[in-house]
C-alpha cells in the first residue's frame, strides 16, 4: 500500500483523496498538508491522516512514500524541489511550473538525480478516448498524420478568465496530448482571432484559433471557445495519409424529443474527465509501487511551458509565427 | 410530351398536377375532373386543361394519354376499370381498391387485357433511401434477410383517426416496400397492443405492433405509434446473415445548442416523401412513354389488400396468428 | 478494508480477484478456494491469500468478512446457504441457483434471518450506459414507458452452444436489467423463430425473438442473434409516451478509410462489461463495509430463474404465450 | 417551354442536355454547338435540335430563348459577350472567365445593358444539405457565425491535377459558397501548406489549407485534401455565437458488418452533387421564365476570380496575407 502524502487541500486535493480513498487500489492518503491549516484538518482528519501547515514536513514525514502536489500553480516548484532532494516521488499538477526556466530547473536537478520522480498531471493521456486514438496512430494503420484541429469549447468562463487563461487553462492540455499523440516536436505558433462573441467579457478574446507547427510539418490547430454557450466540448480530429481518426465523444443516450434526435453534451469539464482522473491517478500509484514512473515527465512539463509561452507571444502579435524553442528530448526522459 | 389527365382535385391530386408542370419532364396535364366540378377549373383553368365532372369523360378523351387517379379510395375501381376499357395507362394512388376481391377483379381484367396498365402509388418503392437498401439486400453481400423492424411514427394524428387506419394509412406503405425488398411473399400476420399511450383519443389503439411472417420464415415487425409526440420518423432495420442494414434518415444538419447535439426530425409526412412522390411520377411518365409500367402493378394491389385485412383480423384477435392468403404472383406480374 | 474470500478460481474468480487487488478501493482477497486445489493456489499464494479446497472452510474463516461466488451455477446453491448460516454476505455471480425453486428457498432463508446478505451479479445495472437511461426514466421527461426493443448480439458462438443457452447466457442480463429499469412486473412471455442464419450449428436456434409483457402492459422485444458475424453489439431503445431512449454505444474512434465512415464494434462481451463489473464489485464493497447491501439482491435472482424458466417453455412451444409466475416484490426486498 | 441552346457538348453539356430532357420541367433542349460538330450532331440530332459549330450563330438563332455554356472556361466571355448583346439569358459554368478583369467587364457589360442575364453555375447553393444551414443561419437563431471550417476531401486525382487547380476546380466552391451562406465580403486569404501527403505527385502541393479572412472578422477555413484515399467527402462546420451548425452528409445507410458500424461516403463528386445539378438547372429555367435571375451572378463571378487569385497568390507566398480586392456589391447585382 502505497502511503501518500497530499500538498493542496483545495478542490483538486480534495478529488484526488477522494478517489485514492474511495475509488482506486493500492494507495493510502496518510498525510496531507495546506497552509490553511483547518482545511487541512477537514480533509485530514476523517482519514486519520497526519496534518500539516507546510510542505516540508509533509515531505519529510518518514511514513510519506509519495507526495501529491496540487497547490495554485506558483507554489509548484518549491515541493516539487523538496521531493526531488528527499528522493520521493511526485505528482505535480499542471503545469509543472509557471515559466519555462524554472520547469527546465527541476527537469535539470532530475536528471542529475538520475531517478525519474516527476509525473505531471497531464490527465488526458489516460483518457480512454484519446488512448485509442494513439493505438490507432501506433498501429501505422492510418499512415503519417499530416493535420489535425482540435476544439475545447466551453459552456461559459467567469468575468475574471482572461486571455491568456486560454493558454494556461485550456490549450495547455491539448499542448501535451498533440505531441504525445504524434511523437512529435514542435516548431513554431501562431494565433489568429477570429470574429469575437457578444457573449463575453469585452477583455477577453473569444473564440481564438491556435497554431502549432510540428517538426515534421503536421500543423495542430486548436479551437479554443471559452463562451460557446451549448456545453462543454472537446473535439480532435487527425487527417493522416490513410484515413481521418475522430475522438469519440462520451457516452451519453440517444434521445427523440421536441423535434429532434439529441445526444446531450456535458455541462462542465469535470464529469467529462472523472474517468481519466481516476485512470491516472491509478496508473501513477501502479508505476510508483513498480518503481518507475512512465507518465508525463518534467521534460513533458518544459515543453508545455515553452510551448504555452510561445503562444502567449502569439496572442500579442497576432499573425506572427513565435518560434518554440524547446531542445530535443533528452534521453533521460524517453 | 405525354398528355395526362388527373381524376380527384384534392390535395395529393394537385401536388402530382404541380410536380408534373413544374418539376418533371416529359408529361403535361390536359384534362382534370371532380365531382366538385368548381375545384376543378380551380386547378385546370389555369393550365388550359380540359374540365371534366366525371372520370369516364376524362378518361375517354382521345387528347389524353395516360391518367392518374386520386380520388378518394372507394371511388378508384370504377376509374381504373373505364382506364383498363379504354385501354390507357393509368397510376392509381394506394389503396389500389378497398378490398381484396376488388383488386383482384381489376388484376385478372388486366392480364385478360394482356397489357399492364395499372400502377399503384407506393411511393416508397422510389425514396432513394429506400432504394440504397434494395441495391445492398439484392447485391447478395448480405445474405439472407432474417428478420426485420420497421417503425413508422408521426407526431400526432387527428382525433378522427381510427385503430384500423393504422394498417390502411400508415402499415400500408410497410406491407408493399418490405415484400419488394425482400422479394418474398407472406404468409400470415399478427398484432400485439404494448402499453398505450395517454396522448391519444381514448378509443384508439395506439402504439401497435405488427408482425408479418414471410413464407422463408422472415418476421417483419411494423411498429406503428401515431402520437408519438416528437416528430416523423421513419426506421427501417434488416437483420441479414452477414450484417445489418439501416435505412438512412433524411439528411439534417447537426445542431449544437442549448446542451445538446441535435439532428432535427421531420414534422410530417409530406416533406418526408417529397422527393420520393417526384421519382415516382416521373418514373412512370418514362414507363409509359418507354410503353412498359415497370412500377408497382395491380398483383402489389392485391397483396396489400390481402395483407392489410389479415392484420385488421388481426387487430380484432389481438395475438392471433391471421393467413395471409395471396397466392403465388402470376407470370404476367412478375 | 473488506476481507473477502473468493470461491471458485476459474476465469471470472481470477478476474474480480484481480480488479479487488488492482482497481478497486477497501477490499482486499485474503482467501480463496476451489475443488481444484491447485488452481486455487496459483492464484491465492502470490497474494498471500488463505487457500481452501472447500468453500465451507473458507466462509468459516474468521478472517474472511465477505464472500464472492463464481463457481459454475450448479454450486451456488451450497455456498450461499454456508454464507448465510455464517452471517456474511455474499456476492454471488448470475444466476442466483440454476432453478427458481432454489431461488426462492434461498430468498425464504435469508428472509427468516431479517438481513439483506445476498446480491447476485447483474452487472448491467452497474454499467453507465443504463445507469444514463435509468436515470432518465426515473426523471419522469420521457412518461410511461411503452414497449422496448433490446438486442444482444455475439459475432459467433461455439459448436456447444445451445437453444436454451440462449436464455440463460444472454437474455438472462436483459430479464434483470429490463424490470429494473422500468420499475415493473413481468406477466408472460413468447418466443418467436425468425428465418435461421446458415451460419450456425444445425442443432441451435439463432436468431430468436422473445417477448416479454409487463403488468403494466409495456411489452419488451430482446432479439438474440448469437452469430451475427460482425460484433458484439448491445442495443436498448425505449418508447415512451413523450419520447424515445436509446442506450448509448461504448465511446469508439469514427474512422474513415476505405471508401465509409466506420465506429468499430466491440470483438467480444469481455471489454464490453469490463468496466460495469468494476463498478459492481466497487458498489458491492462499498455496501458491504456500510452494512447495508442495495445491488441486485435474492429475490430478483428469484424474478430472473422463473423469467427464463418460462423463456425456455416458449422456446419449446413457439408463440404460445407462458405465464411467468412469480409473485409481488416482498417488502424484504424493495 | 423554355427553348435552350447549349454551348458545348463535352460531359457536363450533355448532363445538363439529359437532365433538361429527361428530369426537368419547362426547358427544351434546340440547339447545340461545338467547335467539334460531330460531337454536337451525336448530341443533337436524336433531339431535334439545330447544330451548330461555333457560339455566335447559336447565340443569335431565334428560336434560341436562352443559352447554357459549358465550354472550357477560356471560351467562356466570348460567349457571354454574345449572349449579351443578344439581349439573352446566359447560364455558365463556373468559373465565369479566367482573370477577374474579364469577369469584371462582362458585370460592366451586365450592368449597362441594365438588365441581369448573366447566371454562374456554382451549383451548391441549390444542395439541400447547403440551403438547410443557409437557412438557419438566415433565421437568426444561431446570432453570428464567427468562424468556420470547410474540408473538400477527393480520394484521388490524376497526376496532371496541379496545385493551383486545388483553387479553381476544388475550393472555388467553398469560395462561392461561403460568402453567399454568411452574406459576407470577402477580406483577405492565406495558405498553409501542412506536413505532406505520400500519395501524390511529387509536384502537387496536397493537402493545403487556405483561410479567407472576412470583412466582419470571420474566418473561413477550407480544408483541400485531394488524395485522401477513403472518399469524396464534404464537410462545413459554422461556429456562431450561439451554437455550432454542421453541414449534413449525404443519406447513405447504416452497415453493420466486419467488425464495425459503416456509413459508405461517395466515390466521386459526380454523385455527390447531382440532386443539386438538377435543382440549379430548374431554378434557372424557371426563373429565366419568370423574368428575373435569382442565382450566382456575374457579381458573384468576379467575387471568385479575385478571391482565387488572392490564394493562388497565397499558395505561391506560404503564410503571407494576400488582400482579396474586390468592390462592394453594386446594388444592381443585390
Amino acid at each position: 500500500m502505497l502511503r501518500i502524502g497530499v500538498v493542496g487541500c483545495g478542490a483538486i486535493g480534495r478529488e484526488h483523496i477522494n478517489r485514492i480513498t474511495n475509488r482506486l487500489a493500492g494507495g493510502k492518503v496518510v498525510a496531507v498538508s495546506d497552509l490553511y491549516v483547518e482545511g487541512a484538518h477537514q480533509v485530514g482528519d476523517p482519514l486519520g491522516a497526519t496534518v500539516y501547515s507546510n510542505s516540508a514536513d509533509l515531505v519529510n514525514d518518514p511514513d510519506v512514500d509519495a507526495i501529491i502536489c496540487t497547490t495554485p500553480a506558483f507554489a509548484h516548484k518549491e515541493t516539487v524541489i523538496q521531493a526531488l532532494e528527499a528522493g520521493k516521488p511526485i505528482f505535480c499538477e499542471k503545469p509543472l511550473t509557471t515559466t519555462a526556466e524554472d520547469s527546465l530547473e527541476l527537469a535539470e536537478i532530475e536528471m542529475e538525480l538520475g531517478k525519474k520522480l516527476i509525473q505531471v498531471g497531464f490527465m488526458r493521456r489516460f483518457d480512454e478516448s484519446y488512448t485509442q486514438v494513439k493505438d490507432l496512430l501506433d498501429s501505422g494503420e492510418f499512415g503519417a498524420p499530416l493535420y489535425l484541429r482540435c476544439s475545447h469549447w466551453f459552456p461559459e468562463v467567469d468575468d475574471g478568465f482572461t486571455t491568456e487563461m486560454a493558454v494556461y487553462d485550456a490549450a495547455i492540455h491539448e499542448i501535451d496530448v498533440i505531441h504525445w499523440l504524434l511523437n512529435e516536436r514542435y516548431e513554431s505558433a501562431q494565433v489568429m482571432f477570429p470574429r469575437q462573441t457578444g457573449k463575453k467579457n469585452p477583455e477577453l478574446k473569444d473564440p481564438q484559433i491556435m497554431h502549432i507547427r510540428c517538426k515534421s510539418g503536421v500543423i495542430a490547430t486548436i479551437e479554443v471557445f471559452l463562451n460557446c454557450q451549448f456545453g462543454y466540448d472537446i473535439s480532435c480530429q487527425i487527417v493522416c495519409e490513410n484515413g481521418v481518426i475522430d475522438l469519440p465523444k462520451p457516452p451519453r443516450p440517444l434521445l427523440r424529443r421536441s423535434g429532434g434526435q439529441t445526444i446531450p453534451l456535458d455541462e462542465n469539464w469535470k464529469n467529462h474527465w472523472m474517468r481519466a482522473y481516476d485512470l491516472e491517478i491509478q496508473q501513477w500509484i501502479d508505476a510508483v509501487r513498480a518503481g518507475e514512473l512512465t507518465g508525463p515527465n518534467a521534460w513533458d512539463g518544459v515543453i508545455a511551458n515553452v510551448t504555452a509561452d510561445a503562444l502567449l507571444r502569439a496572442q500579442q502579435n497576432e499573425g506572427q509565427i513565435e518560434p518554440i524553442a524547446v531542445g530535443p528530448r533528452p534521453d533521460f526522459y524517453k
